[in-house]
């Protein structure tokens, strides 16, 4: 039923952590990332709880540690790491960094909840970012994975489409578990998020869940949604009119579509967020609906559906070549109906490379 | 296609917020609740960035914070409570109990970063657990929620098998999707986590992620699922052979069993939760596999998979009546296959009530 497609070879999580050692060395000697997507990132591990510790010089000193419950899965996952096996991830591995004679030990101080932090000892450094940087710049095994789970996503809604399951006298609940299945036919392992399905005034929400509110002909349809691929998330939303369109469901879409125009084309390595950001939301001002665009542009996508960076108004910080995000402004009008249009695509030197396919032209189903 | 039932009363917000309130006057004048599971519990409201804040002494003095994508939705699920809207949420409230005239204000130490802390003004208050605490002891309407949540995953296992679809020949993956499209199709709004549905050797891996690999004559089949009903969580597991048993099978089963049936009769109001722990685990020791039982016997169920009271070897406290707790032993024999047994029980002042009824007796299907 899914495209044909070739995996891309396993990740390097060697090479990752040799990464993360060579930003080490002026901030500590070793470093306990407890964040567990940053753990699946340093070492391909997928259990629910872990910890990993990377050495600033010897990389034989690299731990990882996990619970009883995932001795099998630990050596599967992440063989090429000696584990440590405790409940208390962070305690034990910063433990095992004073037996191992580390001073300065660091830790995700953005992770780290002021409780867990009391409770460890040593000389204890916060640092903040630093795997999450490393994460913003996808390598072409993550490029290839962000572009399947975005040609799943595609492929998913097309064949709703097809099927005539998007129309009139469906309720949202029922698009969006369609939309869902054909999704994990094609292979996904999760939904990116909860699909978002929003007809009539409810897509005036920028957030709605769906609910068993009927289709009807001349509703909006905004459909905001993604499929998980070996762990990496596709974002996209697409908005439709039913039956018949009116002028102003018209000139809303032509708005919002100029704008995230505008935000595509703004898409360049070096670029400021916040200047990506102020590209679209420039066009959405001028026309007047400034204060019915109550969102940032767009977001990091990757191992989690938000990542850096952020664009918005208040982002700082530039776009670095190689960051996989979205663009996506949207027009929402009260009780009367709203439109996104999204992208998801990677910054290159070049054009962006758009991985979410889908049409975008104004479409009446 | 579901069974009937009749959802109970919504909740009332403002009682859960009275009851914290009693807890905080010899702690801190507010206490600003920015864990979203928590803020859910005290509110109802179901957004993705969020925070309350709730005053020892005057109700009316108590705000809700959120962003502007959910300027609609907080009115909605929250209309009861003054917002605030702001990115930061935990920040801004902190804010405005300063202005508000707080001295002592309370945060959740155990959910708030080191990071987000250092950012903060005023005296703040360390406190933990304030709201779990509460959550522990279920009301009526939650318990409903818990049981309805438990028939949907019963129902669905129950149709799978009368479909013919728990059998030789279907892989793992195919299994778990059916299971959750009969969840779906019976009212859930989510999975509780990702289904475990594990055959054969995989068997014997604790928390097996569901694969490709084919269901075979003699396989054990270990299913461990779950329903989201309104934001609960059940959760149940059941082991199968398929086939023919073998001695061995009958053997572990038949052990685990007698554990689960030592720690369902140890739930009891008062009960020290190691020794609810030990009813259980006792048993498979006295059998020679105590090495082979590598995690503790359950955990509280309800807006999380996983809450307060967790039910282990080194848990401190004891049970409360009220709590909705899972007993889940299980023997792994790596290479071979395992057997979990796990129900969702309500601690009460007689016997436990069970919520997961479907038949646990040794099947071969």
């Amino acid at each position: 039923m899914a495209s044909p497609w070739n995996p891309p070879p396993p990740a390097d999580h060697r090479a990752r952590r040799d990464r993360l050692r060579t930003t080490l060395a002026d901030t500590a000697d070793v470093v306990v990332i407890s964040d567990l997507i940053n753990v699946r990132y340093l070492t391909g591990f997928t259990g629910s709880n872990a910890a990993v510790l990377v050495s600033a010089t010897d990389p034989a000193a690299d731990r990882i540690c996990t619970d009883g419950r995932y001795i099998t899965q630990v050596a599967e996952q992440a063989g090429d790491l000696e584990a440590v096996i405790a409940r208390n991830c962070l305690g034990a591995l910063v433990e095992y960094a004073g037996r191992a004679g580390a001073v300065r030990v660091g830790f995700e101080e953005h992770i780290v909840t002021v409780a867990a932090h009391r409770d460890l000892d040593g000389a204890l450094v916060g640092t903040s970012g630093l795997v999450e940087r490393l994460r913003e710049v996808k390598d072409a095994g993550e490029v290839a994975l962000l572009r399947r789970a975005c040609a799943v996503a595609d492929e998913a809604l097309a064949a709703i489409i097809e099927r005539g399951l998007l129309a009139p006298g469906r309720t949202e609940r029922e698009v969006a578990r369609a939309l869902e299945w054909e999704m994990f036919e094609r292979g996904a392992d999760a939904v990116s998020f909860e699909t978002i399905v929003a007809a009539g005034a409810n897509s005036a929400v920028p957030h709605h869940r769906p609910t068993t509110a009927v289709l009807a002909d001349g509703d909006f349809v905004k459909i905001d949604f993604g499929a998980a691929v070996a762990g990496y998330h596709s974002d996209m939303t697409r908005t439709y009119v039913l039956g018949h369109a009116a002028d102003w469901q018209r000139e809303i879409y032509d708005l919002v579509s100029a704008a995230q125009s505008a935000g595509r084309a703004a898409l360049t390595p070096g670029a400021g967020l916040r200047a990506v950001d102020g590209a679209a939301r420039s066009v959405i001002a001028a026309a007047g609906y400034g204060d019915r665009y109550v969102h940032g542009l767009g977001h990091g996508i990757g191992l989690q559906i938000h990542e850096a960076p952020g664009i918005g108004s208040a982002a700082a910080g530039t776009l670095p070549c190689g960051a996989a995000v979205t663009v996506e402004p949207g027009v929402y009008l009260p009780g009367r109906g709203g439109v996104r249009i999204e992208d998801s695509l990677v910054v290159t030197d070049g054009e962006p490379d758009l991985l979410t396919t889908t049409d975008k032209t104004f479409t009446v189903i």
